[in-house]
């Protein structure tokens, strides 16, 4: 985790994704604080529980989801100021903090889908520190306590998961109906994606279809089209029209957001990223990448793809398989689907009717997506 | 699983329960249904998660949440027809449609919580069915799937679940602002009180404050209070005298339910139960029972009960323990407390200004719960 031979700066985010993410983290910050405090009082291994959420919370993160559902919202509310409410009749929670409270329910779900997704994959850090899982079974060995510590860690885990899809929940509170269908859909598009990923590796179904199928559910749909959609439904209806030319945004720019992160996941820097590099391949994920060596390979290039889903892979097999992926031109294939994938989506946001500022910052968010680091 | 020597004919559960099942089994049925077909047709491999969980819902369950919620929303609303919203404004709901999406809603939030329970009990059997980590476990092992089958099994049952959370809270859509902080507040108590139980059962925390601070939060509120409360805020703010009204009869009787869940784990009719007697002991389950017996023991009766905890007893250990159990009164003790409880249950229901049919329902659900035999 130290020295990677890919080490190179880290890109730095724009102020406009770094300046909402300020905002949700001390919104984040305050519904932790106020948890804990609550739990503690009436028995202090209650406010454990919230404390091991928090440790998650508050060690990274980007805020993608919430930048992107703020900008949407500012895009659309600021060009059409007449349909904001200023005080929303059944909750009253203003405009302001409510879409910071939507930002942060797309944290708190973020968190908990990576609490869920690292005991799938059985990992042991996440953005640095150690997973959830992972730390609650060493308390078991370290506290001498009694039963299996994997078992007891991973239902900890389990469970500081589902406490964060509750608090998620909890700050969507006040938005419109039309908003609360986006965000039950996006939830159960979550999960299914993440179903289907478990699977289609489980099954070494490594096809093209079915890892653009996982893009669109994981990344796509999850992390850009369903956030923009709800920053412009947070305070009513509103037109079908603007639903989808911000999915023809927000779809090709989830492909490349995921593309980007199957290239990190293999030539990344493990510091920067604060995970280790040759896990997709270990667990066989069907990545874009290895679905176009598969079907771009000579027969000795496809016996040595045919080690990806080895749980067990050495470090040489590892450089082995890229290596591969180089040959085949499945690494320069990638690069350039993400750049067409990002030209495609400017186009698209250009046609939209949104005001000047927030344009900007989604041009430099769709900038930044396609080329960071981490 | 077939004769076992406690067999006893199963308790029949009142008609104001079977009729308020049927209705929340249909709407059930109508989501999954409709949620298998839509999944499908995308890919058939997502409507396998959606069919996973219909497996787990529609193996049983008698739908006690829904039927608190609804008796309290009949007797409140029968007796104040003025407070009863004819058609919800926001969401186009009618009254009788929403109760039993609540109700539907509290099922599949059930079925959510049993499944990643028996993922941290390691549970083989629910309702007498496979439990899903167990059965997709099994699938990488028949299908010749790659990967470590019990960690597949393991992260389909926590996505299944995940899934029944999101329809679980996409059926409250409609409810009133004060509602939905109760739907909130619960589903973090049924987090926070699984996770008090799992780790006091691991340190090894037996004593009786524990085991009544879990059967507070899995028991009294989660499965009686709160749908109580629930039920009369449907429409909108409440007087907080009720629902004070209603907490002092949930509570009670919902102690009740846990003593006699905690005595069924132990003298209960598996075939009828659906799950093997005695696993409660081996898990350590910090239960009323056993902390009395620990209370009350001899020094060679506190030797057998230090077996409490230990995953590998046989069938002559557990019957043992359930010996010593007996030999300190603390399974007389526990029938007492029942009856005691019910009876404090009663004279608070009576203080409750519901309509009479709701009052005759109620008090026919308290008698079953304390009564049952699965």
């Amino acid at each position: 985790m130290t020295d990677s031979p890919n080490r190179q700066p880290a890109l730095t985010p724009p102020p406009q994704l770094i300046e909402v993410a300020s905002k949700v983290d001390a919104r984040l910050q305050a519904v932790l604080d106020e948890q804990i405090g609550h739990w503690t009082t009436i028995d202090p291994r209650l406010g454990e529980a919230v404390a091991e959420l928090a440790r998650m919370t508050t060690s990274g993160g980007k805020r993608l989801r919430a930048a992107f559902a703020y900008w949407a919202w500012r895009g659309h509310y600021d060009r059409h100021p007449d349909l904001r409410s200023d005080k929303l009749a059944t909750s009253g929670i203003g405009p302001e903090e409510l879409i910071v409270n939507l930002g942060a329910a797309f944290e708190f779900l973020q968190i908990f889908a990576l609490i869920h997704d690292d005991i799938m994959d059985d990992s042991t850090t996440r953005r640095g520190a150690t997973t959830v899982h992972v730390q609650n079974a060493n308390r078991v060995t370290e506290q001498g306590w009694r039963g299996d510590p994997r078992r007891y860690g991973e239902g900890v885990a389990i469970l500081v998961g589902d406490l964060g899809h509750v608090y998620a929940d909890q700050l969507t509170n006040g938005i419109s109906p039309r908003g609360r269908q986006i965000w039950d859909e996006l939830r159960i598009e979550l999960n299914l994606g993440q179903y289907l990923d478990m699977r289609s590796a489980a099954a070494g179904e490594l096809n093209l279809a079915t890892a653009r199928s996982v893009a669109v559910f994981k990344s796509a749909l999850y992390t850009i089209v369903r956030p923009l959609q709800l920053g412009v439904c947070l305070h009513g209806p509103v037109d079908i029209q603007l639903l989808e030319q911000l999915d023809a945004f927000g779809r090709p720019l989830g492909r490349a957001f995921q593309l980007r992160d199957d290239a990190l996941g293999l030539l990344g820097d493990e510091e920067t990223l604060g995970k280790p590099v040759g896990d997709d391949l270990r667990e066989g994920k069907p990545t874009e990448l290895v679905a176009f060596a598969m079907a771009n390979s000579s027969p000795t290039q496809k016996t040595v793809l045919d080690l990806v889903g080895n749980p067990d892979l050495s470090s040489d097999q590892v450089s082995q398989l890229i290596e591969v992926l180089s040959e085949t031109g499945a690494i320069a294939h990638n690069e350039q689907e993400i750049q067409s994938l990002v030209i495609a989506a400017t186009e698209a946001l250009d046609r939209i009717d949104f005001a000047p500022e927030a344009v900007d910052a989604l041009q430099a968010m769709a900038q930044y997506v396609a080329a960071r680091t981490s």
